[in-house]
């Protein structure tokens, strides 16, 4: 069996990918600040009286703009960090390659779908369920892989 | 002293314990949005217009029934993370396997528990109270134990 | 090249440092917990009817006190485990250790600051905002970094 010595490695192809797609999918995590950001300048829609300002704009906290990009992020946080731990444990259990790293690129991309289609665009359903179920499905069998691996 | 390399494998009780009981963590923590799903089709109250469809369900953000789970679901973001986080560092301190273990089976099933009084079944307090503390304990002293470690 | 088993090793100042603070950080984070029930108990407003208790605690989700140290949590959230999980995944590329070393302490102790202006002193801008850029920032250096590295 290979060691977590040299699957923790940069000669795995698997770890490298996962190093370099998590961090993909961190920053575009992170860029969900900026997209909140923008509606709030856009509509005028501020959450805190500080920031509103002496150009008196609004406080409030239920802008459907401002929101909508809110609940893709909060959904990002519910999604995104639960890919990444499992992920690490999964290549800890020396997947096979080509699997590991295609689940690793489906789920990163889904998310950014997940993100243009709710948050940028606003795509009509199933768009928005599909981009879920396909980071969640490789979440939750990179998760059954590992719980069997670990018991 | 054990190395790191030592300590993160597969013949380390307590770093296998660590995974399979974070795993465990996370698949519970995902099951939340279909406990959160489940609450909006049977109150039929969506927080998006394009999920409402053409049954006509309500848009409306203050649901008691579906921001309670959705309350249990961020509690777990605050602190199933960090229970995580914390618990591989202190991994690295080689603490005694039998504290160890069992600090993990403790934290992990007391979120269990967490989510059934405060989503599932709606136990009155003091019960959810407890489940928070136990794994917030937990974290708080695997945290104390990795700072002295480290520092 | 160094191996990441030389890296992830008690001996890599780097990575002693970035567990260091990582878990001073998540005890900050975790702290938020605490911030929010003072101000439930001080102004006697609580989410769940459970909670109130016999005392007739109101029940209610927009009292600007309580939220406003819910969206400080919320921003740890959004920014502390991006920070952590690239932090973890830069170590590995070998940084210089005076760089890395002070960008985690700049980030980390950036957020202790976010958490004072925003939701302990109320400070006006730009306070909050710079608090905010200074771990965002340096977390996108970070993964900027990684990502160059693993590609």
């Amino acid at each position: 069996m290979a060691t977590f010595t040299e699957l923790l490695s940069y000669d795995n192809d698997v770890f490298r990918a996962y190093v370099f797609w998590s961090t993909i999918l961190i920053v575009k995590t992170l860029s969900m600040s900026f997209l909140t950001a923008r509606q709030r300048f856009k509509n005028k829609v501020f959450a805190n009286p500080e920031d509103a300002g002496p150009q008196k704009a609004k406080v409030k906290y239920d802008d459907p703009d401002v929101e909508r990009v809110r609940r893709a992020h909060r959904n990002d946080l519910e999604n995104v960090f639960p890919f990444i731990l499992v992920a690490f444990f999964y290549v800890l259990t020396n997947p096979e390659a080509y699997l590991a790293i295609n689940l690793f690129r489906a789920a990163v991309i889904s998310r950014i779908v997940h993100t243009l289609v709710y948050a940028v665009w606003v795509i009509p359903q199933p768009a928005r369920g599909l981009a879920f179920f396909v980071c969640l499905g490789s979440t939750l069998f990179m998760a059954f892989k590992t719980i069997v691996f670990f018991i």
